[in-house]
């Protein structure tokens, strides 16, 4: 490892461009538009995997047999519950009002309070519980037990609104929930493998992550984008709408993505997801109606973006259906990243587990430009 | 960015050899040895200022005035109470005896539940706070209050100790936190890093920066190279004992380095800093004698180490020194990586706020090697 500060070679500014690491976690094609989880490609995995097929899937490399999924599903169901201080800690964060994601964070930062046993299954179980209990705790509500009856997804479901969901209903969010179990090298799953490959923890690496996930240019923004759908209301305001935020220099929330410069695959996936929910009249908030405004709300955006900033293959994004289809099982904006969070700790989970079995540590050097050697100044002699 | 599956350059294992990040905190030069922080060398930083001129050079990239300095000292010193969660937290962690970092973890992210004014100040005042307060709990004492009369570094040791700390000792612990407190861009710094620039916040920055340190190829593991010198004892065990462990195809702990080829420059410091400590009487452990034979068993280490290794240059690194410092402040092995963490803490927030200035988002991408897209397989075809 060179931290040469002489060295003006190699620099490249947010890592872009740069391989980090080799994967079999999952392959991202911008230019394609193509995601391929763990072998699968994510039309196909989200809408006939379970998520804790996923889950194996992710971390074995391979689906599972009968007999291994029936054991991940106890395993997962048997983990559920939270060790008391993290209890304590979210009834805290909600008496100060904390967001979720920050909630989340905290309390699973705890989560090795209660070792017994393998911390990934763990922490894969109580992400739900967490986010759940925190949800009912910042509304006024007490916690409710899991129903170890119920799969993760449904199980999920339950604990935020203590109704059990329909079969549509949960496939709906484990399509969800599939969908974003892994994306690549993303900065979440980065921040993880390089906590990790310093020798650390699981809970060490899926903390970090959440805190990087949090961010707003990573995996904090899609209530927004559903907002927007409100807002404009009437599909005939759609178009003069958007113009003035994109004349007035605002981006188009669900619009865009760093890597994708063709439609999104996941988009696709969740707004097919989104279609069965709201017209099988399943939905928990918002009807058909909502979802055709939004359908027209994006056809019109990718029509304006075009004309208004051509050349810059501005798409609908994963965060678009995100927010159409988790309102849709009734969840607040406020729960759309920690659910978010609630996929992804899987990829999390298995990108660690890949980093430690290469056994190398992630270790960039950095560019000195500040000033040389200076001789010290007592503070008597410092200006004022 | 790309994700390309395809593209077969650009892979760096480990990052190793990428410039990640143009800074002006340090600039670390493994070739000659030598250590810049903000513009310092570290030699003359170490010895001249306090902690507190440290984090306002790394913060402002200048020194400070003394009425800069005072109000810097005055709002640390005023922000060391823990919130009551915080505490709660250590009660509990104390409680199931789990390791002092993950502690220093668990009690600083939950360290927005307080979120009156600047986190950056408050949390370089709470880390010394989280540490001493948990190792008493860890010890069957209760925390102590921190006195405002006394400095950063004083108030640790007091804190921990409830002794108030000589002049002597005080300059000790001091000239260490401002050895460690940058380092260019390690793996825990890189990490803060990575997670400020998604536009997340200073604690979850933090947070993952802590899980990273935690690793043993990281911050983890300066304890066993004290351990080696009580256990050689007489010095004219040293060569015997450590020529055994080489043969054995063990590492001597506390030499070699990543980047270090020649003498880590720290270890220089924290060398004669250590000698002012035992030879002044002032240690709260240990004596001359100690300081001695540890001085000769960093000889007898180099002199194998060149005999066995040829060509590894393995030096004398920061962890050899750092052991007999903070052994002879009367600190316990398993305090010395969170009080590595309580120096280094300036350096990830300096990093964090010049991370924001660039407003970039780091995110490398993988390259995918697992297997192509597959068919889908349902449960009940899969092999058993």
């Amino acid at each position: 490892m060179n931290d040469n500060p002489n060295s003006n070679n190699n620099y490249y500014p947010g890592l872009q461009g740069v391989i980090a690491a080799e994967t079999i976690m999952s392959s991202v094609d911008g230019q394609r538009g193509e995601l391929i989880i763990a072998g699968f490609p994510v039309e196909t995995l989200a809408e006939n995997a379970s998520y804790e097929e996923v889950v194996y899937l992710l971390w074995h490399g391979r689906l599972p047999s009968s007999a291994e999924l029936a054991a991940l599903r106890d395993e997962l169901a048997a983990r559920r519950a939270l060790p008391a201080p993290a209890l304590d800690l979210l009834r805290a964060a909600a008496r100060r009002a904390v967001k979720p994601m920050d909630a989340l964070r905290m309390a699973a930062g705890t989560l090795d309070l209660d070792a017994a046993g393998d911390l990934a299954p763990a922490l894969v179980a109580r992400f739900p519980t967490i986010v759940a209990a925190y949800w009912r705790l910042l509304n006024g509500q007490e916690p409710l037990q899991s129903d170890p009856a119920l799969g993760h997804a449904a199980n999920y479901l339950y604990m935020l609104s203590g109704e059990r969901p329909t079969d549509i209903q949960t496939r709906a969010l484990e399509t969800y929930l599939n969908t974003v179990s892994d994306h690549g090298l993303n900065a979440s799953t980065f921040t993880a493998r390089t906590i990790i490959s310093t020798g650390s923890d699981l809970v060490s690496a899926v903390v970090g992550a959440i805190g990087a996930l949090k961010g707003p240019a990573h995996g904090g923004a899609p209530g927004p984008a559903l907002d927007m759908v409100f807002e404009i209301g009437d599909v005939q305001n759609a178009r003069p709408y958007m113009l003035a935020k994109l004349e007035n220099g605002e981006r188009l929330m669900g619009f865009g993505h760093r890597v994708y410069k063709v439609r999104d695959p996941r988009a696709e996936v969740l707004s097919a997801a989104a279609e069965k929910l709201y017209t099988s009249g399943s939905a928990l908030q918002g009807d058909i109606d909502l979802y055709n405004r939004a359908k027209e709300v994006e056809r019109v955006a990718v029509e304006l973006l075009a004309e208004v900033k051509p050349g810059r293959n501005l798409q609908t994004n994963v965060e678009f259906y995100t927010a159409l289809l988790l309102h849709g099982l009734g969840l607040h904006n406020d729960l759309f990243t920690p659910t978010f969070a609630v996929g992804r700790v899987a990829g999390w989970i298995g990108h660690c587990l890949e980093q430690q079995r290469s056994g190398r540590l992630i270790r960039p050097g950095s560019r000195y430009i500040g000033t040389p050697a200076n001789a010290w100044t007592p503070l008597e002699e410092r200006a004022l």
